[in-house]
């Protein structure tokens, strides 16, 4: 026998999901591909309820036109055992217009990480909002 | 103009990308539902270059019988920018028989985190693995 932690495990509201994601950061978005499934960390932040991100334009994630697509953050401790994870189910879209990136520019301050030109931004827009913390 | 830290971005090969889950962790495993794509954290471990997990009997994931599967895990550092995430595209299916469990429980001491019986082991035999570091 081992000792175990053992946490429970609660679902969070819509709105506990968005607080949570609020602040942005590291997540990750699943698309469909003719392989199965993607799912790639990006550089995320929330606008307007929504879930923001830069991308190069060559990549998938470019490519989706107003196609379902999730996101995925988490924020789980592994010495404690402690966190949260939340699962935006929604559709995606490139973001075209040039004043409401210029807007996006200014109110995220979104950088993307790896070198090159990324100056596409993807927006997800959230259909389904879920999410679970774990704890004591 | 900000100063942005830029980093490139190397792909890994599949080697490289089992050498970097071995150790286990938290990853997300990707599934369909009927509301579109499903991206859930597991404690897992890496068993005979397979992805092994438990879950409760009563969740999605358990649910799957041999379909289309990913599963990612990414170590990515906030602050310096740097990191890798691999991708492992398969298939998942619960894992019955018994000496199977037996071995698996053996050979990777994964302890289930959130309280409940989570007996049923779950595996994701890759097809197709793809990684990439983000570093200087």
């Amino acid at each position: 026998m081992t000792t175990r932690t053992v946490r429970k495990l609660r679902a969070l509201s819509p709105g506990e999901c968005l607080d949570l994601l609020e602040p942005g950061g590291v997540g990750r978005v699943g698309v469909m591909s003719a392989e199965g499934i993607v799912m790639l960390p990006v550089n995320y932040a929330i606008a307007a309820k929504t879930v923001v991100f830069r991308t190069a334009p060559d990549t998938l994630l470019a490519a989706q036109a107003n196609g379902p697509a999730s996101f995925e953050a988490d924020r789980i401790d592994e010495a404690s055992r402690e966190g949260w994870s939340v699962l935006v189910q929604g559709r995606v879209h490139v973001v075209s217009g040039e004043r409401e990136v210029q807007s996006l520019e200014r109110e995220t301050r979104l950088e993307p990480w790896a070198d090159g030109a990324r100056d596409v931004w993807v927006r997800i827009t959230p259909v389904r909002i879920t999410g679970r913390r774990l704890g004591p």
